[in-house]
């Protein structure tokens, strides 16, 4: 097999200077920061499916792009081409992991046998592009949306049928990621929303999904899988509504059928941003609620309504999210992967390398910068000092239940308590930030 | 003390054909409607704040109501004023309860101690005013979002002694609502939340809201509160980011501190849309959860991205949370609440008239239509056929735990599965609901 | 040919009371409100491309409607099917019009004269098909953004020859619209806009832009086309910014290039919500500015930020969109077009039947309530009596230019002007309005 | 007078590396930036309204900050503190100019012929201000909105006396912006929109605002205002919509009224967000229409849907502007006003400091890198590269009109066109801009 990218080799660190296009200026795989290699703790992946399957086609126009692989042909001999092109183009970029739904890897077949005969040979042949290449599998997928049966939902169908036929698919894909030696495995719910509460029963589809989650995470620990199970939210589309909408309504999710020990969330910051909320928001909450796992961290456009899925180029935004993670002690099964497409007019087969080389120097520089947040953590330093006073008598006391609601009234009124607002310091800590983004 | 609406004695109900403005036309309180009158279904709450303490302020204006109770004066004077003015309004108005905030309804005064007397001394006043004239309470609340202490949160505030203060409040406005005969209580976290993450912990804010919740419900079985104890989600504003973003957080909140079971949500209709959520979604989840309690029927404008809390007025709206309220066995202990304010440009006091009449006809009518759904529910019945595969064999055996992933795979494979996907029927259901709702 | 949708010969009007989903219950043809049949008001149209050409398919999932048309064969044998259907569905729904673009109705081909030959083929098919049926044209539009070559515009393409080959299509398609009667010729600037500005130039794409519609302009002229040049405002979508992105772009553009009294505008309820108005308010825009054409009544949900195309189906909305058209006179060449999809759900192929017989109910009974408000104009009233001052003296000396700024500040100060704002009414006008609408 | 920011004399540059929170770090006013000293670039303004009239009070709770001149006593003696408090602010932070609505600086009074005297004994105070401490003024500007006389607009109210009132102030402050040697006049539209249609006549109100801007125009021919005039598009808030909602919609208002030679738009950041542009785009389409002005560089939060006026701190998106403007010659008489305001919860009177420090310093790097881009200007060079064909015989005959429509339609189908797509590289230039940025 020849090689695809035949103009470079390997994308080489060449540092801030360099003004070669094809060259990382920041990722500096082995550079050590904070006791890791750069390598440790970005643990960047790239995805199958928007890299190697999409071909440019929107809902408003046909393909772009022309690979030589969604040419007519053998689907299975196809499938493989993409495999070498895939694990060529990772390889070359240094990127140490991948990601697939199970349907990206293997053609779909016109059965579940067929399907499981399909998957099962490119399980074998991605294991051994592995081996060959040293790239790992940072999580598997499967792919409950795009076949016709999904059209009402996997898990939540109204049909059970399609549900086994989810279940099938799920059996397979978690086995495969554990043969492979994925990290993680993740799952999201495609369509497990509604398009009209008028036919839809809201408490049952929740009951389906949730005993759904469960047999995935019995199977987990019956094979012995050791990787850690994600739920990543999306709050609507290609729905109008799904039931993972955010982290939030994930953790309350995992409450309901006790999973909360058991599942993390993988955040995509495009999803952040559909939902309302901040990409750091998403993050921190997921920290503060001990459920977070892994990234997807390609962003939207902030005019745009829908998923946009771009690679992330705002170092601002970036280092506030490694900030968080470097905080929480870094990734640990999780890892940073880009399920980032080129726009439809980026036809070149470079623009892929663009795109990852963008995403990865953002990437790094955000590790680099957040590295120096914590190194002289000034921002800590203003947050410990504003909440003081529960580190002292009356805040220990109240926050492990010895006061009650009258005990504090009284107090309020027999000190006559009149505490002053002081400054929240927010232009001052955002000065900081800038600080160290910029020098 | 003389009439302040000196036009009217009482709205009275004229039927559809009345061109007069001010009458119902469609709520009627005494007709009966599936076994219950309008007035027992609808439980209408008016509110204090909005009707009779906002003088038509806003971010870039001055004052445009002149109503005599905000004129200089002693400050308990004005406050029996503005009582006798708001019941005088509500007993005309013909609704059976309204709703307020402590400081709504008495001087905030100068002190931990002026307050509590200032509050004492009216919440006996409201007690004979109720008592004079029949109306109830729907609920109280507390005000812990607009003086100063609270500019940093109330019980997620830095400071342990604005949260004894907080507790104060919520001490008298429990016991007060108790003493006059609450059906609720709310707990609205108007500034519980953050402005920059840069500044907060997260984690520490919502142990502080956990605790606070606890002790909330505490107080309530000791007093012996009969009452529901309610909290109101908001997403944001004034804040950025409210703790209560949605019922889903509300949820997962309520779960993480052991009060799933004590506390339920009051849905308010421009709170809902502002999280990026239907009225009806709000609604429909919070009974799914069982955690639905009462409405703020008070809408947004669809192209404001701030609460803009006006008056309802579509019955196409109304009509589906009446439908969702009356199949989950209508309101228990809640009710349809107006949290809604007049727009700043009506200046006359008869607005507060034309706003909650509208208000009202919108929602009776509503209730009319939702009515015409259930007794011939068209919509139940094709949810039912649509999910009627989960009450045979194998949906039953899935949802109890009988089935493994294994299992499922094995069916799948075994008996070559390949569910068609049927109609959804968006666009036959929607017509089925007009029909109801236009004859 | 035999009927493809065997189960019906024609929808019937049925009057409210009918339980027959496959009837109209408002929509009466004939019905005469203010002087004309509710058909001359109406002017319904029935789209080619989301009813005929989609299959079904979304970013996320494969196609879920089975259409024989859809299926492989000689490209020009499956067009003519592809007629066929159409207009027996059309003439079944016994709507007026119809409405296409260029590629709906021929196959692409593989080059420019391969384009034309099919085209000219299936425009005298087509025309063959009116005349059997008496169905016509609402208008015709060109295709300018499914092909590849138009990935980055039509006629703001960075290419000239891209320009020239869009040139060649609107050539033809509005050569063809004349050819079969079309009331109207539109534009849509699909990918009239831009990804990024990083690569763009946007004073050379806005002069591409007017120099293109200038050109069709005088075509227009040229060849004796008797309709009106219509633009469709869309504000994004593909593109991540469109040049037509509101009413008040379009008019700006109009006006710089000289064709505010030749081009219209085409106004989309769903694109008129995404770029942050209600519908109402750009209809209302166009009507105020003159450029008032025509409209595509498909909806938006108030939850999502992508076009979703759906059928309208509130009377509330569309009762206000009626009212303005009427005040403004009707319609001229204009009508009412449903560019709306079924939901990807709706497969059973009698949902195109839900979708349009719900869309048409609710279109006519908006007419109706429309209607009723004209007759009975309270609402007109009231801004006439609020306006009033302008028509005495101050007031027409103003805007007659009679008075400089310098005349107004001595009269405020000589007359110590302090003039009391009244009441907006807010409130009483949405329930007159609601009375009308509701009875 | 004493010092009220007691702590500092000036704010000086320090560099990069410097820790004290009170000095610039970029901003060095006289270093030479591509021939002109980043003051002469920059051209920053200081608010009067937010920084010294604001008392930190929001729609949802009581004032948080403590300033003397807000106390109780004389008014004018008050006014008089408060700009002497100004001037030594701006004087100290080593900002050239300021800006200022008439009833920021003087006392409303309580008729015409008060606000007059007030005004004028004010406007002459800041003449000697100015005067001393060299400091001058960016803009003048009336505040036609906080009145509750300007409830329904000013001029669009319905009534014409309130017109009159505007005229009035309109006049006065315009003859002030002359008196005090400001480099321009800002129109910002407070309320000139509308809350419902309903009560609303669209062509009334744009003819009467339409005359209103031609009145201000002549007046300034009048007296020789030297100084260019502006409106400040803002979509909504408090309005329901506004006429001036973005650039497209005022360049089309001034086309409509021969207006477009002598207003220019007065851009803020926030304004462009709510209007669902980002920042770049007005500015860049302001530039592309030749009519783009000044800034106002205040920044909204990207997930609240309200004019949060919050200091600029995103160096990634400054940059954009700054690149623009460089590129379009550099600001003339407009300059980067801070429409900005503290947090309420940032009661530090030295947060002014913070807040403009790091908003100077965010514009003076975002300055610095856009000459990094000019000077060698990747990015125009790929723009020139794109559009090359426009230069070509082809492109420029179809610019210059000399193709019909039916010669490219022959050209397209004898050349037998088949353009084809190259990429638009978004990735690419992404990596390039950061490239500048980041170093
Ligand atoms: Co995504
Ligand atoms: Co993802
Ligand atoms: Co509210
Ligand atoms: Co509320
Ligand atoms: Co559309
Ligand atoms: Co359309
Ligand atoms: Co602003
Ligand atoms: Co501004």
């Amino acid at each position: 097999m020849s090689a695809y990218f035949e103009k470079l080799d390997r994308v080489g660190f060449e540092g801030p200077q360099s003004d070669n296009p094809l060259a990382f200026r920041h990722y500096d795989a082995g550079r050590i920061i904070l006791g890791k290699t750069m390598a440790e703790h970005l643990r960047f992946g790239v995805c199958y499916w928007h890299n190697f399957c999409w071909n440019g086609v929107d809902v408003f126009g046909a393909p772009t792009f022309e690979r030589p692989w969604h040419e007519a042909g053998d689907a299975l001999e196809r499938a493989r081409q993409k495999a070498d092109v895939a694990f060529e183009f990772i390889g070359k970029l240094g990127a140490q992991y991948y990601t697939f739904h199970d349907i990206d890897v293997a053609p779909e077949g016109g059965s579940q046998r067929e399907y499981l005969q399909n998957f099962q040979a490119m399980t074998e042949y991605l294991g051994e592009k592995q081996q060959a290449t040293g790239i790992g599998l940072l999580w598997g997928t499967a792919n409950l949306f795009s076949h016709p049966r999904y059209a009402a939902g996997a898990a939540t169908n109204p049909d059970p049928s399609v549900f086994a036929c989810a279940a099938n698919q799920v059996f397979h894909a978690l086995n495969a990621t554990r043969y492979l030696g994925g990290a993680n495995y993740v799952m999201w719910g495609g369509r497990e929303g509604y398009e009209t509460l008028l036919n839809t029963d809201l408490r049952q589809e929740r009951e389906q999904l949730g005993r759904f989650m469960q047999m995935v995470v019995e199977h987990k620990h019956k094979i012995g899988f050791s990787g850690t199970l994600l739920i990543e939210p999306k709050p609507q589309e290609p729905t109008k509504h799904q039931y993972d909408y955010d982290t939030a309504a994930v953790f309350g999710f995992l409450k309901q059928y006790g999973l909360e020990k058991e599942i993390k969330v993988n955040i995509e910051a495009n999803h952040a941003t559909l939902s309302g909320h901040s990409f750091h928001h998403e993050v921190a909450t997921a920290i503060s609620l001990g459920i977070f796992g892994s990234l997807d961290a390609n962003r939207g456009d902030p005019q745009l309504g829908w998923d946009t899925d771009q690679f992330p180029n705002s170092v601002e935004e970036m280092t506030l999210i490694m900030y968080e993670i470097l905080k929480s002690g870094g990734f640990s099964s999780g890892g940073l992967n880009f399920d980032a497409k080129l726009r439809r007019q980026s036809v070149d087969k470079y623009d892929l390398f663009h795109g990852h080389i963008g995403a990865m120097d953002t990437c790094a520089l955000a590790l680099e910068k957040a590295a120096g947040l914590i190194e002289n953590d000034r921002l800590s330093e203003f947050v410990c000092k504003r909440y003081a006073g529960w580190s002292r008598p009356l805040g220990k006391a109240i926050l492990e239940g010895e006061k009650s609601l009258a005990d504090l009234a009284e107090l309020a009124l027999e000190q006559e308590l009149a505490p002053r607002h002081s400054s929240g310091g927010q232009e001052y800590l955002e000065n900081i930030l800038n600080k160290i983004i910029y020098g």
